[in-house]
């Protein structure tokens, strides 16, 4: 039986590392064996993208470049280890997937969504997450809790880009049945009944 | 006064390095300053990049990537460096640019046409080059010509991709007035004259 595809998503600091291996446990204890993953990333070659797209360069990173580099990226890690392991019956759960694209790219870089949605189509058309957990924090709330942080070339970013970010995040989370947005600045414990009762109808 | 951007096309072992050197004195001695360069690369950022296209994977290189990874780099390229010397009334003389994708990404690896001609839209909707030379000798041609040469991961495809990149690149020549098919497989001096009358009228 095909596992389940499962992404974590919101900006920094919501907790997206933290809650990841209580969904694995979750999952594990239904009996169900987990791959763990993250992008951009997830293969040898997508880890090589990964370098290019995070790190500073003396030339301006430009907005489209980031969009075709994170496609390029997803496009190795969904054939190279997300579908594999679904057909091998494993649950693959994934901090950052399209739905990140969407946000940063779309929303934080201003390129248009449809072409976003088409480099989807291209890159992972039969492959899409069966469940979306969106954490979910205001950009005070997230800038409080990574300042101590060393950031990467995106993490950089202003607080005007990440409004813009977490104002796709929750236009896609009220769109999309599949996307469940969860209230992040509550206590680490309610988070994680929040998740409970949410993937608990996927584990039955 | 812009200066005007012109292409070096072909499969491998026609000649482009070669001729790349005639070209510049041509524009040269007309009194124009030429900036020579190439793709993938071209910048910092984009030679990275390069380096992922043209190394050897543990993993297939997926298809897709290949393209999105091309794009990224004429992304760079065409922003940081092509536009700026064309503004600055430079001539640009590129060894490949979106025709190669349409060739060996779109005759070679079987990607829809109209899917690389949404992504050059994407990257250089306004870059487009002044002219197109496009160095055309068969596949027994180039396999001789480049028999002793290390090759990367693409010159290593085999005979039937070639001939679907070879075809491409006839199609486009014949349906673009601004490419221009030159028969490679004549002496250095006859594929010298055609270059240089096919130049000349953008020198007056």
């Amino acid at each position: 039986m095909r596992g389940k595809f499962i992404t974590v998503e919101g900006i920094e600091g919501v907790g997206k590392s933290t809650v990841v291996p209580y969904i694995k446990s979750l999952i594990e204890d239904a009996g169900f064996p987990v791959y763990l993953t993250r992008e951009p990333g997830g293969t040898e070659l997508a880890e090589a993208i990964r370098q290019i797209l995070l790190s500073e360069w003396k030339e301006e990173l430009l907005p489209q470049t980031e969009l075709l580099l994170m496609f390029a990226s997803r496009s190795q890690h969904t054939r190279v280890v997300i579908e594999p392991n679904l057909k091998a019956g494993n649950w693959v759960v994934c901090e950052r997937f399209t739905d990140a694209s969407m946000a940063y790219q779309g929303g934080g870089r201003n390129i248009p969504s449809d072409y976003i949605e088409s480099l989807a189509k291209l890159v992972h058309e039969e492959t899409w997450p069966d469940l979306t957990l969106y954490l979910d924090l205001d950009v005070k709330g997230s800038v409080s809790r990574t300042r101590e942080r060393v950031k990467d070339r995106i993490e950089q970013e202003g607080w005007e880009f990440f409004n813009r970010v977490r104002s796709v995040y929750l236009d896609l989370a009220s769109q999309e049945s599949r996307i469940v947005a969860i209230d992040a600045s509550q206590s680490l414990e309610n988070v994680q009944a929040a998740i409970a009762s949410t993937v608990s109808p996927f584990l039955q």
